[in-house]
């Protein structure tokens, strides 16, 4: 019998591009790590939080990583008493789906502790529950942290998810001012309602994405990314925001947006020499604006959630 | 040099589910058919119209099908006298694209006519422009018209046309009520204003029903053809309509909804069986209803405009 298990969750682009609560992207190489041990003591304990600064809650109701085990837990029909060792590799706020990639680390290695009787797809709704209590009940960062790649949510309820292709080569640049943005504050701005030719604009800027994606047709693919609602209402409240999407594309990125609810931006890129330059003209407007910025790049067709055979050393 | 060219286009349905204004579809077997000829005189002259029961007028400039062969000359920067005789083969606001096929046969017979100057492609913007005069500016129906198949309009200016794959075997049904819809009066009724959730709604549905179209998942596809803003909206002007709507999918209907700004409605079906079964149950309702309804039925997957050897003999 397996006494603990780790496993690390990666980071993720939701509301990518037109795709607002629809579409989410992984990210390699930057995520959550989440060790699940037995514990002889029912419930779910978190007994350490490491990189977030003292900023989150230990109360196993609050954190989402406690909240998506328990609810892994339920969902297998079992009676499991563990404790949780949270390591944040991802900034809270930062848009870039932190409190997802806690939640799905902590599903899928406390499913692997019970003996894996939930499939992968079977996390999603424990990890939306724990979404709902931080951030909104969503699932296009969890299902893509799970998942890994490109994947659009059809619907929440009753949950319908389709991974779509992902054109070779394709690659992403995140980019993240150093500002904390609330996701309550990023989704008051937003309008409540929009004009109905808005919604044609929407729903004909999404169906060229997906298109784009099984095609392989990287200028439609460029042509689809510009979101007619979304970006414009909340990149006013990121201080040099539109200065480095407009960076972006004249580094020739293919499009840029807003990462999740922001601050964070992510950009696509045909390849990797692209995302280089993008990157450094996008921090640089950042820069501009007075705001230290850190890049990461990625290829576009990651992994999601994945066990560690080791857990992080800090623990 | 040619002195008479005959075209046929087809009827279409546009406003595909959720792909209001974005998603139209071509039809096999029933259209609008135009024969252009060589004239001494100057200018675009329409001799006669069979089949509208004395409706449409013969003045130039209000027919879509002289408006587009005269914007078909000149966009091919060409001078050249013509007279059209057309030949409806559509009833007049029957949400089955009537004035695009008669504007699409005529561009494009119009075209051959000067020896091709033009690309089938180029002559959506002339059809655009008759469009414009009669039922707004929108390329759903003219260019599945002139294109066939199944037609993504990513943007109307500029212009950028998708055109999406269609699984194996679907089928169509069209089934027209014996009622006249005018596009003013379903517009009409159309919200000016739909909520920021609804968006959402609408843009998931259209991206998996483009997901549905490339992967040929028919599962997918019937799941995404409900659309939450139009026919809601629209539905309620059709007597019978909302009946007709369930009944095809108790029949077996991948999905159904309706044909343009209607009465006309449509459903998707998995094969020519299924679509026979659904084209009854839905006639049924409406007669239910007190409206006797014709319907036709077509592969999905159809050609669009094409040149017909001989003229109708009526002309």
């Amino acid at each position: 019998m397996i006494s603990s298990v780790t496993a690390f969750a990666p980071a993720t682009v939701a509301n990518l591009g037109p795709g607002f609560d629809v579409i989410g992207l992984a990210i390699d190489g930057i995520g959550d790590t989440v060790t699940v041990s037995r514990s002889t003591t029912p419930g779910v304990h978190l007994t350490a939080i490491h990189g977030d600064g003292g900023l989150l809650p230990l109360d196993p109701t609050l954190n989402t990583a406690a909240i998506a085990a328990s609810e892994t837990i339920k969902a297998a029909g079992a009676a499991l008493g563990i404790t949780l060792k949270l390591h944040k590799g991802l900034a809270l706020c930062s848009g870039l789906g932190s409190s997802a990639a806690s939640a799905v680390a902590a599903a899928y290695a406390t499913n692997l502790l019970l003996g894996s009787p939930l499939r992968k797809h079977d996390l999603i709704g424990p990890c939306m529950e724990a979404e709902a209590v931080v951030a909104g009940r969503h699932a296009d960062n969890v299902a893509p942290a799970l998942l890994g790649g490109l994947v659009l949510i059809r619907s929440t309820n009753p949950l319908d998810i389709v991974r779509l292709p992902i054109p070779e080569g394709l690659t992403v640049v995140v980019v993240r001012p150093e500002m904390a943005l609330p996701t309550k504050k990023a989704r008051a701005a937003l309008p409540t309602h929009i004009e109905l030719s808005t919604m044609v604009a929407a729903t004909a800027q999404i169906a060229g994405l997906v298109s784009a994606c099984y095609s392989g047709d990287l200028s439609l693919l460029s042509r689809c990314l510009a979101d007619p609602v979304v970006t414009p209402a909340r990149i006013g409240l990121i201080p040099g925001g539109q200065n480095a999407l407009d960076a972006a594309l004249d580094a020739g990125a293919l499009g840029a947006s807003i990462s999740g609810a922001g601050p964070s931006l992510f950009a696509l890129c045909r390849s990797v020499r692209s995302a280089k330059a993008t990157a450094q003209a996008m921090t640089s407007a950042f820069l501009d604006a007075g705001l230290p910025a850190t890049s990461h790049i990625s290829p576009a067709n990651c992994p999601g959630v994945r066990r560690l055979r080791q857990a992080p050393k800090a623990s």
